[in-house]
């Protein structure tokens, strides 16, 4: 059975290629649009396949997701060094995945899916929720270190949201140096707000 | 003319009227899906009287969204008082609009029809910039006030878009006073920028 039709479970090459044929319907079709038999049809793999890599639509989704960009990863790297500039690398990683010319578009396309489509909008909010802001929580460490990671990512989100999303402005229009320095006094304060008082 | 069909320009009852109808069928059938002469009949107006009292379906939308909520005006209201509690007055102004059972749904239905919309999003943007950016630093005064300003809304947003638009655990799920005490000394260090350093 493993030799039938080009069925190769296990392979890594196969996994990749169904990543990519389902990363461009995404992007071009929307979550809604974008058919498992369509993914399978354009990786050239039965579409059981991709229920034995990924297990459903939504799995699926949620890897296509983490090839775009890996939050996890970014987060990871920016928590090594000097904790007293996690702020600005914070800022740094955010705004240089943004503004990247490779990985910008796919995290529009994704917000604008996720907010489209309630199903990714849930994965997605649960993706950060366990990857990110406990992730930042368990780095911190120390009282209230979710609800520090919380209020930290609250502004983070806010400029995600209107750098990139609304384009509003003047941040929308001002040079990444510029809003690092801006909002890093903000993100220092929530990461130490019990040590402040 | 004045009295054919029903017409009478600058009569402010007119102008409710069409108000009212226009925000019940953007609520139920999203913008692109309200038409001019949809909401004339609703209001039982000629649609050449929308075009007189608000010029286009976005002039319509933009009344709309400030029938249903008034941001420059509670931005006023939370401008007055102690300087030191300005953070405390912003949150609990823009938690309390969002969590009101009335005022709290045609919000969230303002950003859907934002984020799917492009012409309603530049609508909105145009109306923060102006009306609530630009009015916030005028009150701030000072060095860097409009980025001061841009800063201190930056948290805001995101506790907007964390809270209300993706239902982001733990701010999410967290009683209104504790958020609050958990943003405010973000935003107070992003809106006393200059003089900290």
């Amino acid at each position: 059975m493993n030799k039938t039709r080009g069925r190769r479970p296990g392979n890594p090459k196969t996994r990749t290629r169904i990543l990519t044929a389902a990363r461009e319907r995404l992007l071009a079709h929307g979550y809604a649009g974008t058919t498992l038999r369509a993914v399978a049809a354009d990786a050239g793999v039965d579409v059981a396949l991709i229920s034995y890599y990924f297990g459903s639509k939504q799995g699926l989704f949620s890897a296509v997701m983490t090839l775009a960009v890996s939050p996890p990863a970014v987060l990871t790297a920016v928590l090594e060094g000097d904790p007293e500039q996690l702020p600005e690398r914070l800022l740094a990683a955010v705004t240089a995945a943004w503004e990247d010319s490779a990985g910008g578009a796919p995290l529009r396309a994704l917000v604008s899916l996720a907010l489209a489509e309630p199903a990714v909008l849930q994965a997605v909010v649960k993706f950060f929720e366990r990857e990110v802001i406990t992730h930042l929580a368990e780095h911190l460490g120390g009282p209230q270190a979710t609800a520090r990671a919380a209020a930290a990512l609250t502004t983070i989100a806010g400029l995600v949201f209107t750098r990139y999303v609304l384009g509003l402005h003047p941040l929308a229009g001002a040079p990444r140096e510029q809003v690092i320095r801006l909002l890093a006094p903000a993100i220092r304060v929530s990461l130490a707000i019990p040590r402040t008082r």
